[in-house]
């Protein structure tokens, strides 16, 4: 039975502190929720008599069966599906060392969560497996970016720590996009690097800056015309990665 | 002075019936504002004191100056800023005609509005004049896509019209997406056609796939593992049109 107090114990995790203090966060929707369950280990699962009678052999901690009314009061969504489930929140190395002969993300305080969701969902689709966080990013595990990520939150590496350290600590090429940057089309490309993404508003951090060792442009059309300052930032992660899986398309595989 | 009267019929611009009626959309934010400003008429102007000190030369229909509670009770942000404008929704012909020789943008039933939004903002980075929106995509006007196209929507031209009579009055190449279509990275691309973008859920529907005269794909990394099934349609948007902008790099300028 879906008490009250579980209810509310579920509403909690919409915030980070209790997401921290439980190490869980809550994932919503028929298909997020499956995919999740064969990634991750689920603590809770509350889910309607149909969807059980449709996923019979799920694995969770506990399990409790509601219906239609109750999912909607555990919910966070305006539109609930029939199941969501309470997650653990992975907590990967961060060993310098296995970013070697990788492309990894880094992400230098990207504030918006769907914007988070939306790179994490482009690491995954580009084979990024790390993707580092800066201590000021959102947290990963903020609800609208869970929805946002379709399933990669549970493939994705995702850490969270200074990127000044991380930086002191490898050796590895540093790539960020600025508008004095090099043209990205033309540009040589390794198959191992960070690229380093910077905040909505402000762009790469000038503590960050330093550290990049190649600057990249992904050029306007016509050039330099009076119009957009800017593209968004899950928009030009998704071109920055694209361009660095080009370099590699057709040598590797 | 801000009447009660004047909150409430901006609110009601919140509803697409009402801006239809009127044929007029809120802009929120100091940046957004001054922007759309110098691109598009102006009915309305409410700010504070200190921003039309810092603002003298604008100009709009109609001016009320107001203080910090009046704009937050007359602004649909949780955290607004010193100025929001009404202006008028712009109505630019489409004329196949208009067409030829560009690249232009087609959303076919494109549902979240921040989605639209970041789309058009792509659209206006790279320098596409035109986009075109089917029948069911969501409202262009509406408040969250205005806000993310970071003043995109007073720059391109954005028509909403039936796909299918777009496609039949039209000879241009076709460009969509697709699982089983040719990767985008070593097509050859023109630099006139439609690049087609689909729903978020059910991706070209069937009644415009059969117009794509040529189908790309974006490919996953390592090609074909298992993770994510597709990317977000506004990442996937801004792939699409950066490798066809990079066809044309350093050859038209």
């Amino acid at each position: 039975m879906l008490s009250n107090a579980k209810i509310k114990w579920i509403h909690s995790l919409e915030q980070k502190k209790f997401r921290q203090q439980y190490g869980l966060f809550t994932a919503e929707g028929n298909k997020l929720t499956a995919d999740l369950l064969d990634l991750l280990p689920c603590r809770l699962l509350v889910a309607t008599e149909e969807w059980f009678l449709q996923n019979s052999e799920v694995k969770a901690d506990e399990i409790i069966t509601t219906d239609k009314v109750g999912i909607h009061k555990a919910s966070m969504l305006k539109t609930p599906q029939d199941v969501l489930g309470i997650f653990e929140i992975p907590n990967p190395e961060l060993n310098p060392n296995l970013l070697k002969g990788k492309i990894s993300l880094v992400l230098d305080n990207i504030q918006d969560p769907g914007n988070l969701g939306t790179i994490l969902r482009i690491a995954d689709w580009f084979g990024m497996e790390h993707v580092i966080c800066s201590i000021g990013t959102v947290d990963a595990y903020h609800p609208k970016t869970v929805q946002a990520t379709m399933g990669a939150i549970g493939r994705v590496k995702i850490h969270y720590t200074s990127l000044q350290s991380l930086f002191e600590k490898t050796d590895l090429p540093v790539f960020g996009t600025f508008l004095e940057g090099e043209v990205i089309y033309h540009c040589e490309l390794p198959s191992e690097g960070l690229i380093v993404m910077g905040n909505e508003g402000n762009g790469i951090s000038e503590s960050t800056a330093k550290y990049v060792t190649q600057k990249l442009y992904i050029p306007d059309f016509p050039l330099g015309k009076t119009g957009s300052e800017s593209l968004n930032v899950s928009a030009a992660t998704a071109i920055v990665c694209s361009e660095f899986r080009r370099r590699l398309y057709g040598k590797t595989e």
